[in-house]
């Protein structure tokens, strides 16, 4: 593999400096640099490559000829029926979704991805071999972790706890769980499920809590108990975790507490339209938390990008986040906070780390989340895999 | 002048069709279209040209070549006296700022802005003379209204009563005003400072009222008994009404009710992080509500931006609004909406409206608010003022 020289960039918006690839990683400062492919970053700012930290790769329709008008219902139940009628009238391939989309994760300079995988008893596993197609295809460009997710509930539909385990031996990185009250009314026997493949399998779990209030609290405390029964620390994400935004202080700062010992980890899209966990008090707690679009362009939403500079900006607003110290760890939600809580390695622009890195013409951190320009380059490994926003061949 | 044909678009997303305009208005059909400009619109969606219904056009960083680190604390005094401060040091050009700030807008697709413009004891009138002075650089292209805005206060600085009178004797269309109890601790005062200057010049209210609960309740029936009692039914705006987001929703369709019949309208800025009004409440109560940036990185502020289609996006994500349906009303909050809440006229595809439009390259109305594509085509008064984001000479 050849070697790559970045000249004149400004890592995170700091003094410009060159920055020299050797081996697909960072190299040490003062390697020697001859023999190598040269890039002038004209002052560019220089970013770690994004962390994609929950999204759904297999429901996107951004690949699809038409627009697909939203008519849905209002309930979480119409938004789960909704979709699975449409992928069964349409023939959705998750396959062919779950590149397109991951190819314009790449393009905008996200190198490391987590998606939910949808498995019932109606899509079977396929939509978890479309995905685990993907990440073939996408192998050495982009670290793809698949979560085998339960979306339609495992209770009430008898054979999905089957499907679960097949879609963990097929290559399944991940056991999903859902919202253990109020879709599965049954919490104990729910996360018992989920709790019990991840140990079985000796995978990790990252369960979509949606639930408010002390409806999710209790959730949370029995999902807490479990992985503290399981000895799997460090080992567990809760996903949403909603409740945390709207519980009191002294009860949220208690959960907390018992999730930064336990080393569980929140995702947050961030949404603007219901109270979510808050980035400062998770961060003062030890938490790790981190930032994922959910679906993109989906059945259930027409929001959503592939650009993760945005979904930084997203996260930024929601959290009031003004100061560029403050802007600073929106991004950081969709960078090292995403690579820690998601456990991808060698992350960063340390030395040692794996080369995944993107250029973009901004003054400073705080105005590439902002502004999110356009990305200028994109390495992935070393390699330069995309320009101006295209993928290079 | 010169009449022009649209060949080929999409009004709102409907069926393609050709759009005449003649003499800077949409032509009825069936017009005669000898001797005209033609442009072909390849099928874009043809959307009327956007309304930014509360901006400070005074306040922008935007046209700066450093960025501004923003590293104010975190109250709303701290962030006003941190702007006097920066203005008071850098000498701060507010028509230099208005201008470069009213081009991107245009170039962006909007044609109409009301911008609030600050007056106080430290910069006297002369915020509004730069703001006045971009006014008259872009009459025929953009129209913009000017609320002199007592940022500071009135009651605190000897002499702002008298500045607000000289704004609007020079020029400025509205009279503004500022949280009565929260900053101003005397409403009965403040508002009838406003409320008369109003009523001697004939003039417009537009308030900013960030006052939260029941103190914004309270502050809010003032201002709609002034309202009542000076007969300026249709000519009063609160701006943000925070209160209405975080009381009772009994209370807050009783205040509703009292709007509606007062047509007094409410601008937001759909902010992800505090309470808000919700659009489709206030729509159902047949309050007028419409959207608006406030400040674009300023001292405030790193965020905003002048696609008024992003702001849409902004407001369908506060409100939750997934539906085609529904984000066509986040997106008729900077359009027609906005036009009726700030009271430009002529507004709209129908025929006789000034042609103020703007091609995109979208499948739908719902496509252009979520993905934001680049302005292909932007007119003014049936002028072509932009093409690909760029102003033309
Ligand atoms: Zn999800
Ligand atoms: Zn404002």
């Amino acid at each position: 593999m050849t070697d790559l020289l970045l000249r004149n960039v400004r890592p995170m918006g700091g003094p410009a400096s060159d920055v020299l690839v050797r081996g697909g990683r960072i190299a040490t400062p003062g390697a020697d640099a001859t023999g190598t492919a040269v890039e002038d970053g004209q002052g560019m700012l220089l970013l770690p490559a994004f962390v994609e930290g929950h999204t759904h790769l297999d429901k996107t329709t951004f690949h699809l000829p038409d627009w697909l008008v939203n008519e849905v219902g209002p309930r979480i139940e119409d938004k789960i029926d909704s979709e699975r009628e449409w992928r069964a009238r349409t023939g959705h391939d998750a396959g062919v979704a779950s590149l397109a989309m991951a190819r314009a994760f790449l393009a905008a300079g996200t190198t490391r991805i987590r998606s939910h995988v949808d498995v019932d008893t109606s899509g079977g596993t396929k939509h978890v071999e479309g995905v685990l197609a993907t990440r073939e295809a996408m192998r050495g460009l982009q670290e793809i972790q698949l979560v085998a997710f339960p979306q339609s509930g495992i209770l009430g539909r008898q054979g999905t706890e089957t499907l679960l385990d097949a879609a963990i031996a097929m290559g399944a990185d991940i056991v999903g769980g859902l919202d253990p009250c109020a879709i599965e009314r049954d919490p104990v026997r729910h996360l018992d499920i989920v709790f019990g493949l991840a140990d079985k399998h000796g995978k990790p779990v990252d369960i979509h809590l949606h639930e408010p209030g002390t409806m999710g609290a209790f959730s949370l405390d029995l999902i807490l108990e479990r992985t503290r029964a399981l000895g799997m620390e460090g080992k567990v994400v809760v996903s949403h975790a909603f409740c945390l935004g709207d519980i009191p202080e002294r009860d949220r700062d208690a959960l907390l507490a018992r999730m930064a010992s336990l080393r569980v980890a929140i995702a947050t899209t961030a949404p603007a339209s219901r109270p979510v966990p808050l980035v400062a008090p998770c961060r003062a707690a030890g938490v790790a938390i981190f930032g994922g679009n959910d679906g993109v362009r989906d059945t259930w939403t027409p929001y959503g990008s592939p650009d993760m500079l945005e979904r930084a900006m997203l996260i930024g607003l929601r959290n009031n986040f003004r100061r560029d110290d403050e802007v600073a760890i929106a991004f950081d939600c969709v960078a090292a906070a995403g690579a820690k809580g998601c456990g991808f390695a060698d992350y960063g622009l340390e030395p040692g780390a794996r080369a995944d890195l993107v250029l973009v013409e901004a003054r400073s951190l705080a105005e590439a989340v902002v502004t999110r320009p356009a990305r200028r380059l994109v390495v992935s490994g070393g390699r330069i895999v995309a320009r101006d926003g295209a993928l290079v061949a």
